[in-house]
């Protein structure tokens, strides 16, 4: 079975391969009367987008997202939101190798292995282009979703971790660091990784602010599964942590304790603390949610790494397309749309039970 | 909305809070013919069953498990397996202070704003007392999945690492741990913390062997996307990685790759390393899948802490029910039956695109 | 795969076989804080208990529910509500007919064909008695969609139809029949029908009053298209149709039209007649949702039918344990349970998408 | 919630409205390896496409279909297919009409009731041209299901029935009817509805034959309940029924039994008659699957009809776009496309399940 379709209620389905005419996505469930232009999405497109900078690949896409239905005079009528970005920049020719012998790290052999047919162009279906789409359908989440605003980061680059957070960096930073003394730093990695054909993995941070306790749901669609599946699910993540996570682990049941005392207002509780990352018992907490996502080095390197082809014979393949060398940094867009699409989906699920 | 089903197409639903008269599960698209004994079942569940050692909660369950439906003269028959587990040991009087005050860490606080009610009994539906039923179901997930060898363990506790695999040493390990020494140091410091009325966070490995490359799906049901919504959704995990997981973000590209080989007797290639953990582009390559869970520690602890009535006034809290010092320990069980429900929901899903 | 979950939002999940000890259901996504005690369903199910006529099975079941879980002093928790009705009368004896010949009409051979196993004890899984379950998790959902009343009742048995609607007649009808003078001729044709070891089939029509403008979706999830999956998911149902029906298929443009006027009180608008039957367009108008059901003749008769073996040899089968001559009749409040649940399901759909 | 997804295992998900720049869907969950060109899809697109005789819309689309995704080298390749088809011939102005009143049968005021917002322009979302997507994804169904074949063909038109089959006939048939003396009377009586402004409704049959037994599944997932949904939800569509359906309820338990006897050569069991046609229980008995389905006469009519105005106010309405008098005719290829469709779902299921 091949699932393609992410949501229970807020449901977004894309299609598309690296290298063919053009990816999409359909949106189904989103509320009707949601302003919705084509410049409402873009810009998140244009953070992904390669190309910007010496540190991501410079495969050259405008990524420009046209809205092929779904919205009547400038607003959302309650169904399907088509989305199409055309693919311009293909190279096919970049990719006979790929055609040639399995890339260690990447889906080739899998997808022979599953399905004994595989669109090796540009990765096909495996490629992180299908990521575009995510991003475009996260934008339209964003809007649902309201006053809840999302941010992501990387704390992590290549082992070596940010200590500051300086939002008005973030803003600009090509690196999609909140630290200014990383981000010098992690350029001079990054530059040095690219010069070898190497490739350096990295830790993204997500945290989403103003949700209200109550999103989420007991036992099988926890807040927090949820998270860990739509992270777990970009391409070259590795690992996902909500809260303090694996530190958690180590932590004394006193130490990890969120205590608790009334809130201001009569309004709802406040928290001392968050180890708990905004979540308990699989629902939020009203606290910032927390998550985050490691991301492996680039599977895609210079250096010859042993392999076989297709006919199962022996062989080496050094990746020559052009492809970022810490796949982390145009991850963060990404990550910001999956806990969007998440936290959409959790909205419209509360209030289909609670009103 | 609740969501109380897990899988795709070996689907499980439970049901059922700590203290009501029962719990059940229900186990929906298993294949017919199987073999199936309520002792085949039993076994697994009595892995996970609290009192047996003084490092696990002394409630007192025999956790007989009864096969209600789906099962025809010892075969399963393809309609619904219906299991159910009689509660004996409720004493709901233990549990006064819930009704009083939110227990920081446990659900209590969000149930009652989310759905404005909340059973509060030995934590109503939010208990661990559910993943018996997990446990239960896994077991004949395991079944389905015939030849695939499931296996978990303590790799750290308290922040103690484990370091030898012992595997014969772990089939009676009480602390369902591998590493003789480390066991050892654990049960010091288990007593030392329950003792003191405080609680250890673990890190559960598991590992499964067996599974044919190919299982899985590319995008939104990446079989590593669906292990982490798995383990994160079990009770007070926090943190979820595959492989290396998030030391794979502080390796290079080359030292990450897992070079392939031809295999022997014109079988599937080898593998010359295993950082990916079994999977790439979602789907398994027939190498060991390899997850890590992170949990928190115990959040009954006896130590009070500062915390809101349901009225909203402060107040503090210490939990004297009976629990375990340490959660990760009987997860150790529960890990693997969700690893089992996730391969044989997969290996269904793949039958049927892929015949 | 076998499905035996109904709903998207308000779900239900029904196990047990006729013979075993236990049927089951599990209700998900129910709301929190609704008044839910046994005796709220206790009534629906002794409408539809057989042995209280000499028109039904003479089975003596008393179909007492238990609730299990999901509540929690006397009002729904959000959580799953597990029901639970015990298999009194089972008499497998009358049944090894049932296991040395494939009924024709019944799920015998089919079963076999698909599982390779069967449990034949009175039809197994595929006993209508799974029904009583569908009317327990009905009572649920006439709950949740509050001031919907659904009502349904025989409009012909036999090929002879009622010509009259005597509300209060139905009340104490035993044949759930609205027509006294049919009903007159109708026990006489079950009579007839009972000693000749023969069956009829009848017509169901259901109503539901009340539901607002603007339940159901387009396209997919048609409101009528989930009340003809519902209807035709009932045993022996053979023909669904909403408002006209196949009679539709016989009017002009100008007869079916169901024009419309300024509503009362600037309310929503009055239609002039209700050819559509309550819907356009898959999404409910706020008139009388309108549907009707056939029924086919009871297949267990007591006359000799060609058979043939699991074996595949030839032989010939009479039916001899207690049947309905007349499923129609106990269908009623099947059907009304079913017309419940769809419209318990989109009620929720509705909120979650459009608030 | 807009549901605009059908199938569980071969699932189709559809967008576009009427007069948006395209329509498209989302094939996901299709087996690899099918050899699948625009050229398979287009021949059951152009038995569908309008304007094709004078008893049929006169708007002109070529309804040529593209495949954007999912086939590599000719063949599907287990990821998503995406097929696209450009409106054409729009003329929004004949719609101006719409925009000023609701057409009683249609869906132009129960979307606004629904979502305060409605894309008024042919009838939007709710448009019949939202079927031409159901072929072509029929067509891929089609492909999976190999040896099935599907027919249907009109059975009744205005209440005048066809009282022969003579299959060539169908073969060039305008009608899309097998009986060359009704399809006389019935392109005398359209010629006189359309001359008058009128519409007539019409009873399609559809017949699969060569399914083999043990496709469907026990209680909510049969195959006849998956066949009404997908029937129902045809834009039109008023009644369903299987096999004898509603002259099922007419006959006695003796009349109505499908008596079985031994097949030949040790193959599955041969039946003597097929009034249920072709599925017991919920599952294929191996006969010939067939269901009836009753189209309305068309809603849109030139005689003047009594409406509201969105405001509320009354108004007249009489439809002058270009309209099919009897939209049974071109539903053929759509009742067609719906029952590939179930069928192709529940073969995966079913393989899913029993292997």
């Amino acid at each position: 079975m091949s699932i393609n379709t992410f949501g229970r209620m807020f449901r977004v389905t894309t299609w598309g391969e690296s290298h063919g005419p053009e990816i999409g996505a359909v949106i189904d469930g989103c509320p009707p009367g949601i302003a919705l232009l084509e410049s409402d999405i873009q810009p998140w497109l244009d953070k992904r987008k390669p190309g910007q900078s010496r540190h991501t690949t410079q495969r050259r896409e405008s990524d420009a997202v046209q809205i092929m239905s779904g919205v009547f005079e400038g607003k959302t009528t309650g169904t399907p939101i088509s989305l199409v970005i055309a693919n311009e920049d293909q190279r096919s020719k970049d990719y006979g190798e790929v055609a040639r012998a399995y890339r260690p790290g990447h889906a080739d052999y899998v997808y022979d292995a599953k399905y004994g047919i595989r669109d090796w162009r540009g990765g096909g279906r495996s490629s992180a282009r299908e990521t575009a789409m995510r991003v475009a359908a996260g934008a339209i989440a964003r809007k649902v979703i309201g006053a809840v605003g999302i941010r992501a980061h990387l704390v992590e680059l290549g082992g070596d971790r940010a200590t500051r957070f300086a939002a008005q960096h973030l803003d600009t930073s090509a690196l999609n660091c909140a630290d200014p003394d990383a981000e010098e730093r992690w350029a001079a990695m990054l530059d040095k990784a690219r010069r070898a054909g190497s490739s350096l993995g990295a830790v993204v941070e997500v945290i989403a602010s103003g949700a209200p306790a109550g999103w989420g749901a007991p036992v099988y669609g926890k807040i927090d599964a949820d998270i860990a599946a739509a992270m777990m699910g970009i391409n070259a993540a590795k690992g996902v942590e909500i809260g303090d996570g694996f530190e958690a682990a180590r932590l004394t049941g006193e130490e990890n304790a969120d205590a608790m005392r009334p809130g201001a207002d009569d309004g709802p509780p406040d928290f001392t603390s968050n180890h708990a990352g905004g979540t308990a018992g699989g629902i939020t907490t009203g606290q910032d949610l927390i998550a985050r996502v490691a991301f492996k080095p680039t599977s895609s390197i210079r250096t010859p790494v042993d392999t076989v082809a297709p006919d199962g014979s022996a062989t080496t393949i050094a990746t020559t397309g052009r492809h970022d060398p810490c796949v982390g940094i145009r991850a963060v867009p990404v990550v910001e749309a999956m806990m969007a699409l998440v936290l959409a989906d959790h909205m419209l699920l509360h209030r289909a039970q609670c009103g």
